[in-house]
């Protein structure tokens, strides 16, 4: 199954892509490389939770946040590319979770965005990535996750 | 208008490129990337400002901070490229913003950079970027930001 | 002298590579980069400290766990490209320094594994490099780096 298969199978709707906070843009290309702007769990332009994993969101919740960023990413790629297929592969993610002070399972958050780049794009999913706890985030949003993927030489952006 | 034109303009003097705080570099290239080490706000030697943006620095000032650390960030490409007419464009930054347990306005902060590079490298210096929230930076600076630029194929560095 | 020789000569034996903490993998190439995730100081399945630096881990010992993960760094590189002598150059490391609110000092903590480098690769081994304090990191461990290195064209992953 293509990516794009794959999300329909998964039952995923893209949503419009999110509105930058600012003068800067949701993806840039270099090469055969796309960099993304990061990205929240914003869902019609609402937060799906906010404030910190291990105060009053929980790991669980946690994960479902940097599974909604990663869809706005994939809303951002398909924008940009107008199909999923044409990503090679996720080449990194850098996954900051807004942290309790003594919450120390950001990789159990973080493998919400994970887990779906493997569902989706299969072993082209598998990517390094980091996971890093922080104080605070954007909004007060539990996650923040930025993406790097290859992509087809053949794309025109 | 150039970006060297626009800088004029813009009445910025480029600093003395910052000393690294050991064996590392200002910046590597690979390819037509750049990699910039992370900016700090400094000027001839100081920090504009220290502390928390939210707690003893104001968001504005914040924004100044990180607009300083832009300011570094093209005295350090200017020094390695000869002239910022070599970029070709602005491919990704990351901002860290240390930041007070409750601020939330990391973007606002981090716009202070993203404004400078729109201001003068255009469309060019549309770029991805991400905005995070810590508790804590080097030197208790109010802002890190790291840069990749694109650049042209015939420079040598 | 190459780097498999240098690390000959400084008496470091690399480890087994560290188990991801999920569907991620610990290197991926792109052209003529590998990602690194997000190394953590392990040492046989065990974090070298855990705890804040400035709280229960002093500087020096943080320095030391930044050099423990960059050492798993070199595991992974070496396991997916056979030697270490097949890396042209350490692009970027960024430096995730578990702190205390008033430990302004991550430059020295990510020294450690900036001068390993450096010592491992000589002038190949200077790289741009960030170093940012954070609140809280993956299993309570002080550091947290992630490397960017670009590597012979010739090697196939």
């Amino acid at each position: 199954m293509t990516p794009e298969e794959k999300l329909k199978t998964l039952g995923i709707d893209l949503p419009d892509i999110p509105k930058p906070l600012g003068t800067y843009v949701p993806l840039v290309r270099t090469g055969s490389l796309v960099y993304l702007s990061g990205m929240l769990p914003l869902k019609d332009g609402q937060l799906l939770k906010t404030g910190r994993v291990g105060e009053s969101v929980s790991p669980e919740d946690g994960a479902l946040c940097a599974r909604a960023a990663t869809i706005n990413a994939l809303a951002v790629l398909r924008f940009a590319l107008g199909s999923l297929d044409r990503v090679v592969k996720c080449v990194k993610i850098s996954g900051f979770v807004s942290s309790a002070t003594d919450f120390t399972q950001q990789p159990m958050v973080i493998n919400g965005a994970v887990d779906l780049l493997f569902d989706i794009f299969g072993e082209a999913g598998r990517h390094a990535r980091s996971a890093v706890g922080v104080n605070i985030l954007p909004l007060n949003s539990p996650v923040e996750v930025e993406f790097i993927f290859e992509i087809s030489e053949d794309v025109s952006l």
